[in-house]
């Protein structure tokens, strides 16, 4: 069926429902980063591939809205489809409220399956319909009566992660979410993140791409605990554990009748930011909803001290994968063919080499030269670069160990590169230097301290339009919120550092049609001197790979800055090299060399 | 009558109204930083002098509950009062909600002037008392039946603040404020904060030290206005202006009844952080209470191009009295007796003798030696210290002028300073001077870019325990929230900085028992290049002062830092020299050398 063809159909659908105008956004039931096949409910619907947009049907209209990343791509795919493509920034382009505003009928009807939206979300929608004397129709999937040869969801098996991996039992962090509902007059917590039940029940699968995750909800109680999924995922040991915990199965589909069913007299623990729409409609009527972020999400990223070594022990065999990787470009580039993608794929396989290795965190960027400046590129077979010499490659890639996931960018010189990317490098690696060596007291967060890598910069009136970095989740989601570096705050404040938090240090400059570069850290929050002005902190990096001496000009760095760089790369071959043969000794002991 | 006879009286007028607690602020009518000695019951009714404390009486019990900055001196004034000093902070000290837990009986009566105490206190107070079953009352002022011969309320006159000082009439603002309140769908205004009003009409007065302000409040309706004041205040012609306005006189003690006379169905535009509980409370009940930040704040924190240019005037001039009393202490000291106060009201007469001086802006700071790391000294007739050579002098003082005030704090080496003492200064110095310099996109606040003069002192595990800047008023308060350099961030975020805005940079080292050092320039926000990452922003420095050469090591600074300081001096000196004599220039001249 064409997508002109199942956009009549669903047409059909909305007439037969009453429905005036039909929203379908990007997101599974979870508010997950990454979508299973299943869930790609607006690619099946417009033809438009990217990760983000949302395409909205009235009968005789069809737009579909996306960002800057996406324009060109778009444009391409829906070629055809009769869908307007509404470029989000762009100063002509309206915005969804406003097309409902216009489009809406008095008293119409405005539908979206309220499994894919969130609470705010929809509440916007129900404000627009209110406008009109209207009302919303959330209980339907009509993308799905469209959608024959629907891919099934994922069938894929569940494991556990054993205590010498997580470091604390299932248990004892049920103990203590428990001890927070409690705090909150809390007998319910309705928990629908799949990292946040993952954690909590030291379970992991792979039912998410680049995400070792279980398709899943949970439904706590102070006693005991429903787990809705697939039965069949999990093995009869992993049932017995969850029993022992008091955590019983129940079919995934079913979450809807349970939450209706919840006792009107419950006070819900729940996260308005992350529970979708649906679920919060089905809540029995005077219901008490105790509204708080998941306890989940600061319990987890406070890593405890065996996810630390682990953590440790994945960066370290990262670290040996990559170095010897940057070995293999610099030796081969010119000699052998070598692509973004076979480069990327090269990367893969040195990371595979490494004991425990699982799969990529996420979807890997390997982008040459001027793609290096498109900062969510991805190769595909159409623009899959020839590397040369005289450019540079970014890659930003990283991998889930069993010890730990890892999230690293290197930009690396192929021959010699201009003076202009060495100074463009140069500024980056300063950045990244400046924010890695701060120290500060306990009590700053990330929006504190991201102007420390800005700085150098902003000096400069350039700018990167990324956040400086995010904290990385154990064998999770390797964007692990709250924790992150951004001057400026998103709905919820950056978290207080604390000890044992992991994040990204990662500022970029991008130069559209010419080069990109990036380097990324990843940093662990550590305790330093505690005196009379307080406890002060400070990050030691977890990352241990060179930062390309090819690429970087030191008379442009101050004193302090080459400091810096000379102790981060002594560290660098003395982690490192026991794992390098005695070739790529030589290489690492020269491009580790003080500057 | 003594302390101990006016707590008799008291507890009679508790017993007559029924009230089993008192409780005794330290604030005016309009939560104002200083306050008139009408408005000082709580010294009144302690002997405590200091700026802030709570008293709270009971039948049998005293307390007295202040921070860390007066435990000596609450110490001395209370003895013999018979009221136990709790020290804030302290590990063994209780709260006063503590207290109210404690000593309030069943069903008992916490009482205090509601004009007083702010809403969210009152508040507190009515949980304290609800948890017992108990009732506030807020409608007495007892220990105005206490106090025989309380000083009047200030009668000073008040003043325009013409057109070519305020650069913008009040029929002007007025219509602005009046479009806020229509966004807030209001057509009441209530404020009670005195800047606002003073502001808002263009009038200043004198009734609070150190702020050239009118107490007065404002109520003010979509097309006209309730100034409450006493009306000798004014003169024919300011009436007139004010008549023009559509702002009518009442009595200052009519608020009360106002406030309680609106009709029910207005919207009243309120900040509830600043209105006080009384007057909240006598709201009619069913009113539609608009919640907001009063629009008058961030009005008048971005300053109008008239009131830049009176500003750069009354630098100009603050800069040459600071420079000539720079010079005189120089010449002086060891040769004349000089003493922390006597050499303050030298640097006062400095200011005087420029025209256009009407008074200090704040309580001046003139701290020697070891007192400089007292943050809120001021020196008294006993603790008055005769400065010598060998130590430094820290000066924290401004001056109102007709065009605008200052701000400003230099620490000046008298003879020769230890080396500890310079590497200290050149610390602050390095703190002040990175800050001034920086370079940020417009979206950043303070609670982003205080960390740029931070970073240097938490480098060396040192911190300084007060904001590195707050706003400043136009011949308002020098206090002038919300904007300012705080990492931690208060109540209400720090706002986006703004052109136009003034802010000071005020970074400080304070060494118990032996030195302390600030440095405090004020720094007006700019625009700089804007290109494809955004608009950039810088400041520009108002103060125009030497930073004490004598006490600067230039090899602890980095190079651009001295670049920094370099730049500076020599607009010090381009800037000030024309308001010298030639010994002075000449002076200057050395004192601004490059490093």
């Amino acid at each position: 069926m064409k997508v002109t063809d199942r956009i009549a159909v669903l047409r059909g659908e909305m007439e037969r429902e009453g429905i005036d105008i039909w929203i379908v956004p990007s997101a599974d039931y979870h508010q997950s980063e990454y979508v299973g096949s299943y869930f790609k409910a607006r690619q099946y619907m417009t033809g438009f591939t990217g990760s983000a947009g949302t395409v909205v049907f009235t009968q005789d209209k069809a737009c579909l809205w996306t960002d800057g990343r996406y324009f060109i791509q778009a444009e391409k795919e829906l070629e055809g489809s009769g869908i307007t493509l509404c470029k989000m920034g762009e100063p002509d382009c309206g915005t969804i409220e406003e097309f409902l505003e216009e489009e809406l009928p008095e008293e119409g009807v405005i539908g979206f399956d309220g499994r894919t939206v969130g609470i705010g979300e929809g509440k916007g929608y129900e404000n627009a319909a209110a406008r009109k004397n209207g009302s919303v129709n959330w209980r339907h999937d009509l993308v799905g009566r469209v959608w024959k040869n629907r891919p099934s969801l994922p069938e894929e098996k569940a494991f556990s992660l054993e205590e010498k991996y997580a470091g604390e039992s299932a248990a004892s962090k049920l103990a203590r979410v428990r001890e927070k509902m409690k705090e909150h007059d809390a007998d319910v917590h309705l928990l629908t993140s799949l990292d946040d039940i993952a954690w909590l029940l030291n379970i992991r699968g792979n039912d998410v791409a680049y995400c070792p995750l279980v398709l899943s909800y949970l439904i706590l109680y102070s006693d005991h605990g429903e787990l809705f999924a697939d039965e069949t995922k999990f093995s009869p040991e992993m049932l017995a554990d969850l029993a022992e915990n008091g955590i019983a199965l129940r079919p995934y589909d079913e979450i809807g009748e349970a939450v209706a069913a919840l006792p009107a007299s419950s006070g819900v623990l729940l996260d308005t930011e992350r529970v979708s729409y649906a679920l919060y409609r089905r809540l029995p009527e005077h219901i008490g909803i105790r509204e708080a972020e998941n306890p989940e999400i600061l319990m987890k990223c406070m890593k405890n001290d065996t996810e630390i070594e682990n953590i440790k022990k994945a960066h370290l065999k990262d670290a040996a994968a990559h170095t010897k990787f940057m070995y293999w470009l610099k030796k081969n580039i010119g000699k052998q063919e070598i692509t973004e993608i076979s480069a990327s794929e090269k990367l893969e396989a040195f990371r595979a080499e490494q004991g425990g290795y699982l799969e990529a965190s996420f979807e890997p960027i390997s982008a040459f030269a001027d793609h290096g400046a498109i900062v969510h590129y991805s190769a595909t077979e159409e623009t899959n670069a020839a590397l040369a010499e005289g450019k540079l490659l970014l890659t930003d890639t990283g991998g889930h160990y069993m010890e730990g996931s890892t999230d690293i960018t290197r930009t690396v010189a192929l021959g010699e590169v201009s003076r202009r990317e060495k100074a463009d490098f140069t500024l980056v690696a300063r950045a990244m230097l400046r924010l890695m060596n701060t120290v500060f007291l306990h009590g700053c967060s990330g929006a504190n301290l991201d102007c420390i890598a800005r700085e150098v910069f902003w000096a400069k009136r350039v700018n990167f339009n990324h956040g400086t970095g995010h904290g990385v989740g154990h064998l999770l989601n390797v964007h692990e919120p709250p924790v992150n570096f951004r001057w400026k705050e998103g709905r919820t404040p950056a978290p207080v550092l604390e000890k044992n938090m992991v994040i990204t240090d990662e500022p970029g400059l991008y130069i559209e049609g010419s080069h990109g570069i990036r380097l990324e850290n990843e940093l662990l929050v550590c305790e330093d001197e505690k005196n009379e002005y307080g406890q002060f902190m400070r990050f030691e990096p977890l990352t241990y790979v060179p930062i390309d001496l090819d690429a970087l000009l030191p008379d442009e760095m101050t004193e302090e800055e080459r400091g810096m760089l000379n102790n981060y790369h002594k560290k660098v071959f003395e982690t490192v090299s026991p794992y390098l043969n005695e070739e790529e000794i030589a290489w690492l002991k020269d491009y580790t060399k003080p500057v």
